[in-house]
């Protein structure tokens, strides 16, 4: 007789992830998850450089990834805010995740990532992008990206009555097959099988449900544990707490637990 | 007996179209149109300030709206850049949209749209937003948007293998609807019965039929007459073109041609 066990998939750890990975930003993101024993990423949506560059030297040490969306700053600059976050990046041991949510046709997606004004590709490693413009997006952004670099592409969002159906996922998903540099989704849970990708979940809050713009918000166990997500985004939590380094080791400390958690717990 | 000719609906002119809208900035858009016999867009996607104001200068006589997308640039300022813009559509009587293609949760496109380094609503008139974050997008902008200003959403792309389905075309055209602020949709076709917003199509070129990025051309006609859109968008047609000044007129005069014929001849 079969024994039971064989009907229990177990999760993968971190290492066993990173061996099966082919992408090298892949690997490296896994490798610092697990030595820092963080799944963090902190979204740093800060309007000044100097807001921004104290926070992430602040929870720098407690994050896997910082996300930035620069073009909501009234002050970057490629030398005063990217190269300063790329030496923080060094100095933590973090990867950075530019959040432009590239959505247009290739030539113009193209043009927008290589725009010297915000040089992105000299101090992000990822940046994320919709599906909704068609394979053309990333497939331009492939002949520009750097080696080692990747695109995230967005599956799903976190925010209320928003268009993501399973069809528009399953094109996602598509495109996420047929492009090596895509390396991740955002999603809202383990959205495919494969575990050469990370999926990174936004909206994550411990004290609040949403806001008055839509966002909706879920715990870090529901996120890791029951999502099967790999990563929880929190933006919000952390930078608008009254110790922001108190809450991210929080919400570190709750979400690298819940993963420890579900890889000792075999699934149901 | 019924006389046949009421089975013919008419298409409206921009005069009657006028009558019927309530937003300030479609009644000013069509206005331009029918005082300057145009239905051209320009998709002005150069990457430095000289290069864009000389040719928006040169083409501003012959275009009802100037489209920009200033993150591309390389060196846009807002007194050099937004300003002269600003200044040329005074000159030319245009409008201007930023092909911005809002596309996050409402909060942060709240933070994009108000973000000093661009200062989008001191010179735009118009900002195009995606529907795919929900409602959320254009919710927060209206928090933000001037009076007279307006958000163009997009429910169609002219991209290969876009993911902009009917079930998703149907729910741009609810925020659409739920939105005194949507003034208008970038699409392939006319995609409602709605006279009272524009309906603009890029993806226009009389010479070629795609780039290997994956855009997709149509012909001034096919977009006017047989598409019933009421604005050709055209770039590389014209920025590319040895004499855009020529170019812009050969496309002003084919695309205002098919609307006073598609007035003229009643739908069958």
């Amino acid at each position: 007789t079969t024994p039971i066990t064989t009907k229990i998939k177990k999760r993968l750890r971190y290492s066993e992830r990173r061996d099966i990975a082919s992408h090298k930003a892949v690997k490296r993101l896994l490798s610092i998850m697990e030595k820092k024993k963080t799944n963090l990423a902190l979204s740093a949506d800060l309007t000044t450089t100097d807001k921004l560059i104290k926070l992430v030297d602040e929870v720098g040490p407690h994050v896997c990834l910082v996300k930035t969306h620069v073009d909501i700053m009234s002050d970057f600059s490629y030398d005063g805010t990217g190269l300063r976050l790329k030496e923080l990046a060094k100095k933590h041991n973090f990867m950075i995740m530019e959040d432009r949510k590239f959505s247009d046709i290739g030539n113009t997606c193209k043009l927008q990532y290589t725009s010297p004004l915000y040089s992105l590709s000299d101090w992000s490693d990822l940046v994320t992008c919709h599906g909704i413009a068609g394979p053309g997006t990333v497939n331009a952004l492939s002949d520009v990206i750097p080696e080692g670099s990747g695109c995230v592409l967005v599956a799903e969002m976190s925010s209320r009555a928003c268009l993501t159906s399973s069809e528009y996922k399953e094109s996602v998903l598509r495109i996420a097959r047929d492009f090596d540099n895509v390396i991740g989704l955002i999603c809202q849970r383990k959205l495919s099988e494969r575990e050469d990708i990370l999926y990174m979940t936004p909206g994550v809050n411990i004290d609040k449900e949403g806001d008055r713009l839509g966002q909706q918000y879920h715990s870090p166990e529901e996120v890791i544990i029951r999502k099967e997500s790999d990563i929880i985004i929190v933006g919000r939590g952390i930078y608008e707490s009254a110790d922001p380094v108190a809450s991210a080791i929080q919400y570190k400390n709750r979400s690298y637990s819940a993963y420890t958690e579900s890889i000792t717990i075999p699934e149901h």
